[in-house]
């Protein structure tokens, strides 16, 4: 009934005597612990969170519904302890996909020394000190023949601003495969980026709650996106979701914003919002209007 | 008829032998240009923003007036190039003064390893990665018998997120002077951190900007607070003024919105916002409500 899940696409992959997420076909994604102390953060993270009375009914939505852990038997064939989450894919068919890590630093101010210096390199090195964010991971799905255009981690972990901007256009255009030189479509993007349900208005729901939290920082936390190709060029909603994952070092908020979330998604908000001004519509300050 | 400022809080300040700023009696500031590319790139700041037809008027009064440069008698006696400023003080009697640098990193991604270091030791040990901004300087004004609270620079520069909080009250507070163990009154925070016309409009008006500007990252900026506490005992309006200041860092934008300051920017709005709350205003997400 477990199975590696068909739609990963960053973190950890199971395999061969690898250690990864399971999916079952009730619609639940096991997620292995992590070794150390960050498997046990992430647990209480979720914890917390789920019995957390101060956060706002319109913000769990963007959250995997939690159902506690399990010990059961690995991707390896050993036992080990998993987080047991809502599997956020089990309900698409040919999902197009986005992970981005948000925030210009990836560490908290109370990690040591070594995971600072090692964090602190690969935020330079990547887009995550220039642009508040990096993109993780995608698969755009161009057709049943064709599949899905999903550029290897290597390719991603290397990309710069520019090459940013240019896979964010063709996350929402009908020619996602065709070379960079090619100036993505986007004609997907009213439906997926804009509207009262789309991408934006769902970012822009995220950041008023971040404005004012101050419970949770939520460093090196990533931003999903995912919508389904399908149903737009079938003239429905394109089911355009935001989510939040990846929560080993969430640390307390102690009565701060988390300044370093709010500025990558502000950022990430006006790329978004560039993309839906240059296809026509029209956004001030972030705020779309509609 | 140059003389070294009154009420300088922050900075490298003039003396015997020692290079500083100067002001004279018509209104203007001379602020020595720093060695290296430091001070021709404040410098070159200045020209282009005082030029840049992008930069909304509206915006324009946040920033200190600019004259251009000078060559000129330095406080040292010999001749030193000085950028030829507003002096923001001239108006003012008796100024209530906060000087708070922006960011949770005050490098950009462009400057050396051995910069990025020295300021990220600085960031980690002021409140600048946990609270998103520091103090740099502070004056307030108690009245003319004991003249200002004005603690040393080596009390501002060690001091933790509580004191921070604390001293965001004392700024607005009748008994500035007690000790650290008192609750400052806040008893002035709604004719100065309030109101259409206060300090927490003003920095929603300059968040809003953020969120949209691409042109410049104002890396290691500071905003200054003034007012004047005499004119609100007296009943008339406290002359709140927000500003941005020192500017040798600033790197350009790139299409980017930068996201360190806006981050900042947004904690310490939040950090207003609680003080106006709890002295009994009403502030949403950062939005006060009037």
């Amino acid at each position: 009934m477990l199975k590696i899940p068909d739609h990963q696409v960053a973190g950890h992959e199971a395999g061969a005597g690898k250690l990864g997420p399971l999916v079952d076909d009730s619609g639940r994604f096991y997620k292995p612990l992590q070794s150390g102390k960050r498997g046990a953060e992430e647990a209480a993270f979720y914890e917390s969170f789920s019995s957390n009375t101060k956060v706002p009914e319109h913000i769990r939505k963007y959250f995997p519904t939690y159902y506690g852990t399990k010990v059961m038997k690995a991707s390896t064939g050993v036992e080990h302890p998993h987080i047991v989450l809502q599997d956020l894919a089990s309900t698409r068919v040919n999902p197009s996909i986005m992970d981005i890590k948000i925030g210009s630093r990836t560490w908290g101010p109370e990690a040591s020394d070594a995971y600072i210096a090692k964090c602190l390199e690969r935020d330079r090195e990547s887009t995550s000190v220039t642009l508040g964010f990096r993109l993780s991971g995608l698969q755009v799905f161009i057709n049943d023949e064709s599949g899905f255009y999903k550029p290897n981690r290597d390719f991603i972990h290397k990309i710069g601003p520019d090459d940013v901007r240019v896979n964010l256009r063709k996350f929402v255009s009908s020619n996602p495969s065709e070379k960079l030189d090619t100036v993505p479509d986007c004609s997907l993007s009213s439906s997926v980026y804009g509207g009262t349900n789309g991408i934006l208005a769902q970012l822009l729901e995220l950041k008023a709650w971040f404005e004012d939290q101050t419970i949770y920082h939520f460093n090196a936390c990533s931003v999903l996106f995912m919508f389904e190709k399908g149903l737009v060029l079938n003239g429905a909603s394109s089911n355009a979701e935001v989510k939040l994952i990846d929560f080993a070092h969430v640390t307390e908020g102690k009565g701060v914003i988390d300044h370093n979330f709010l500025g990558g998604l502000c950022s990430l908000i006006k790329f978004i919002s560039d993309i839906l001004e240059m296809t026509g519509h029209t956004a001030t300050n972030g705020q779309l209007e509609v």
